[in-house]
């Protein structure tokens, strides 16, 4: 038997009693934990360092490093992130639906823990923690695998995390830590399926396509964003740029950015100019012949421009006739995360949000808010970009599944 | 381009088209197509003769030459299917949550169809009608890939059924039939994750492993079970006689079917015998040493025994000391599909309920009510044994995911 095996057996094993833990318990271990990630600090630190040494030394970039680095006000902010989810509703047990046939037999729809959860994810340990929180108050067990940069932060945090949980009197094997950190084992955790109920990449688009070939257990695609943003005809210009901006210059390595506009033919030449002023061509634009011939300094676009999540200061152009034309562009060229329409024309904005095939469409707003908290969900696992179980931001409700329960007196068919 | 290829386009395409139809435009289109089922049934029955000689031809067993012949009553029962389906609600467009965030935000989360949908499934003609209906009335567009015995049957079915689309004034291609039945035409439908946004398989078991195994498109697992019935020290014994012998043999090929007895210790001798005195040996007992004991006539179970799904007159039977030991027996052997328990005692039906992770979790009912018609939804597509997306039985809501609706006026981050 491997390691991985016995790993899924173990949270196999625990999750039945994951599934009927009490909110009060699940507070109380997180609690617990959020307190013992603090006590812990110094030993979470060292390990962070340790892990900052060899990324230094392998000349990791400055960007990853800032990621990788830990310190106490990041591990208070883990804390704090753990007592928040304390505080969030309990997904589990909540009465769906309830009725009776004909027969007298009485049903129950009841949302209940899916079960084991494996996540993948890269750099930034604080996931460990996040990640904990919400598989563990939605009764669920979790089986972790982080990045090789990160693995003694996350060894340390992962200890750290289950000492309180032993503490709490909940087992320790609510949480593990895959310690190997090679492709090979991914790929065997993959495989899990005996044992592991979901998995939930988190990260790269190649982490991801490597997880769609190989898993068979199955998995919510997360992530990969080329976010629309569509200028009416009757768009307020005004805004329009400063939503653009917004929604491009931000946060320019996340998946809810935009990456490619959409113009209408008769707003596209006073909209780029206005655009292009407060831009100052700090962001690239490949556009097509009219965006060419508008913006000189425009680098025309592929066809390959236009399906492209640049996270980079980098912005695809295309002009169009008709609001008709930019929903099929969209719906060809989108990968169906968060598309925005700017209009000063309520029924346009109805025929898109009915057209657009996304898990997220906006009336005259930044795609940005595709963000758990931004929608109120408290906390966010990811964001998922498929159309089975869950769409869009994840949050509590997400990690769990329903049962039915079905009462009767002796009835047979 | 393959053909699979250019079915996956054409089907992608439509699929806009049809997510915007009314549910007046999609109930016409599924009468006009009952109507031409019945229009159409010489053709039909002649393709379907073809077929049967084939399976005669090939000395197939009665049982499926049963499953495989069409006659005119069959196919009045298939449009009379679909026009049920049109008298279902529409499972589109329905808002399933809304609220307003501090910065004016307003979200609202539709439910929408899931796009393109590819079943596979094995030998019976009238599911390309029914599966056709399901998928259609949730707005989706359908590729299917049926069994090479009924291929001929599947085909003139498909031809009805488009014709009366194109009739209706709707994209034809909302109905595809994959016309190939080879295994490796299978497993390259399986990889058509550009295209196809779930795949149902619907068969046996080796066909749901080979998609578990081969497919990148998200899959629904569908039915295997190896239900298991718990007679409680306190249940009624003349009614669990009753209950154990409907959802044993009332029809012996479902899913639904009960495979595995577990028997509290103090009713074990007294219950089987009971029921023995009933079945009087028409179903083979394969029992533990204490079952075989009682019954002299039982078999030896071997640890297989308990998982196995049988779908034959054959019953596995273990006993057990407590309550706690039946519920971790069953978590154990179960495929998690429907799971009862027989009691007098409402606090052991609740302990159960609440500790078996299965779909459907039954008190003093038989195992065979797991069933989208019994349990009321008008319809079902197959019955869910994995945790994603939807478990137990699938109805028309089971095929449609949801997007979010974000309306501001100029909001950024």
């Amino acid at each position: 038997m491997n390691s991985l095996e016995e790993m899924g057996k173990r949270a196999a094993e625990v999750k039945y009693r994951l599934q009927v833990l009490s909110t009060e318990e699940k507070n109380q271990a997180l609690l617990l934990a959020a307190e013992g990630l603090v006590a812990d600090r110094e030993a979470i630190l060292a390990a962070n360092e340790a892990d900052m040494d060899a990324g230094r030394a392998a000349g990791m970039h400055m960007g990853l490093l800032d990621r990788l680095r830990l310190d106490a006000d990041r591990i208070d902010a883990m804390a704090q992130g753990l007592r928040q989810v304390a505080g969030l509703p309990d997904p589990v047990g909540k009465l769906l639906q309830q009725w009776e046939r004909p027969n007298g037999l009485q049903l129950k729809k009841i949302s209940v823990p899916l079960g084991v959860i494996g996540i993948i994810y890269e750099s930034r340990p604080n996931v460990t923690a996040d990640a904990f929180a919400l598989c563990f108050k939605a009764g669920n067990s979790v089986i972790l695998k982080g990045g090789s940069d990160a693995i003694r932060s996350n060894m340390a945090i992962t200890k750290s995390l289950r000492d309180s949980l032993a503490r709490a009197g909940v087992p320790a094997d609510a949480l593990q830590l895959i310690e190997a950190t090679d492709r090979e084992t991914a790929k065997a955790f993959m495989k899990c399926k005996a044992y592991i109920d979901v998995l939930i990449p988190r990260g790269s688009s190649g982490l991801i396509q490597t997880a769609v070939r190989e898993s068979t257990i199955p998995i919510i695609e997360t992530g990969t964003g080329n976010c629309h943003i569509y200028i009416d005809e009757t768009a307020d210009l005004t805004k329009a740029v400063k939503i653009v901006i917004n929604a491009k210059t931000q946060r320019i390595g996340v998946c809810n950015a935009c990456e490619s506009l959409v113009l209408h033919e008769k707003v596209a030449e006073k909209f780029l100019h206005a655009l292009q002023a407060e831009l100052a061509h700090t962001v690239e634009i490949r556009g097509d012949q009219t965006v060419c011939g508008i913006l000189p300094e425009a680098v025309p676009a592929t066809e390959e421009d236009y399906g492209k999540e640049y996270l980079d200061y980098k912005l695809s152009a295309v002009t169009v006739g008709s609001l008709e034309e930019a929903i099929a562009h969209i719906n060809r060229y989108s990968t169906h995360h968060s598309d925005a329409i700017l209009t000063g024309d309520v029924s346009h904005g109805e025929q898109f949000t009915r057209e657009i095939d996304s898990a997220c469409v906006y009336v005259n707003a930044s795609t940005r808010f595709t963000d758990g908290f931004e929608f109120g969900f408290g906390a966010e696992i990811g964001i998922s970009t498929q159309k089975l179980h869950a769409r869009g931001p994840m949050g509590l409700p997400e990690l769990t599944t329903y049962k039915y329960i079905v009462e009767g007196n002796g009835q047979i068919r």
